[in-house]
């Protein structure tokens, strides 16, 4: 049992909210391992950005998703305080969190069929890093 | 040091949205390792239901909990694209999250007085299942 | 590679709703093990409050985190059933998690320039516990 060195993805996003399927590029991370059985610990080092799981097939999910998040969390409240404009992707960001583990059995990460990581972009477009920790045997 | 092979528990769902208290399952597994410190990682593969931790006595804490959800995000909006009709699900499911970590100490997982594990059901009824993997010593 | 004893932080808080920077207790309890690569998994014993991870810099990101937080989520509805007045308090705690799981590389957290681990309460005052479990080699 043995923890692997850190990996950092980097990952460009093109827009300011946007989620970014980087479910191939984590499964490479811990493919790069001798690791068969263990954990893949994801966390993003930025504080308007997120990672989630969710529905990898019909992009209309995705559409859904961010559109509903951005009627809850306008970008302008006549009572924000912060100076940069971006506090509603400050929230979303603590409501779908930074940070991910997800399970590993015989090499592979443990995800549903329908299931993909994504790097979640809620104040882009930027140079964002994923980062990826994995322990196992 | 070391991993523990995965649990796969089923969890019967049988409404729309439901929290289903699986604490109990979750220690089973646990006690069924040699593990007595460590964590275990949970997962649902599904990206309509999630996993949270809240109280465990007072029934009412749930209802206010779904019903609160369901008002902030209703089954039907305008704008959704996604033609199975569960946007809020995926939502749901993003927002909670569909993962979880708990700390185990003598054999026990570690949780609060008043704590129980929950799977969420946000587009029932359906067949579920609950991963469970064990790391620890 | 092994896990070392929990370690318990008393964390006071003074209003109905703070977030409470605890990275420095955090990495001090990382830095009294002799860990230098894995991972710190941290939780809260409790209903009512959570962890996050976000912005250290400018408390106005704070501020709007929590009064957008508190607009979407008033502490009275007319339908909320549970007796204690709280359920605002509920739902928040899942909608951020009680649990974090932070990388550790070189004996350091690793967290990004402006990433700091808050402990939010949404029901206080009150005296809260934070459970801190390291794992490292």
């Amino acid at each position: 049992m043995r923890t692997y060195p850190l990996v950092t993805e980097a990952v460009q996003t093109t827009r300011r909210t946007e989620l970014v399927d980087v479910t191939a590029r984590v499964q490479q991370a811990v493919s790069a391992t001798t690791a068969t059985g263990g954990f893949a610990v994801l966390s993003v080092p930025h504080t308007t950005a997120a990672l989630t799981i969710n529905e990898n097939a019909d992009p209309d999910v995705r559409h859904d998703l961010m559109r509903k998040l951005d009627e809850l969390l306008p970008q302008r409240e006549p009572y924000y305080r912060h100076s940069e404009g971006n506090s509603d992707s400050h929230l979303k960001s603590s409501l779908l969190g930074s940070t991910l583990t997800v399970i590993i059995e015989q090499g592979r990460l443990v995800l549903g069929t329908w299931q993909a990581i994504y790097l979640c972009e809620f104040d882009g477009p930027r140079d964002r890093r994923l980062l990826i920790k994995v322990i196992g045997e």
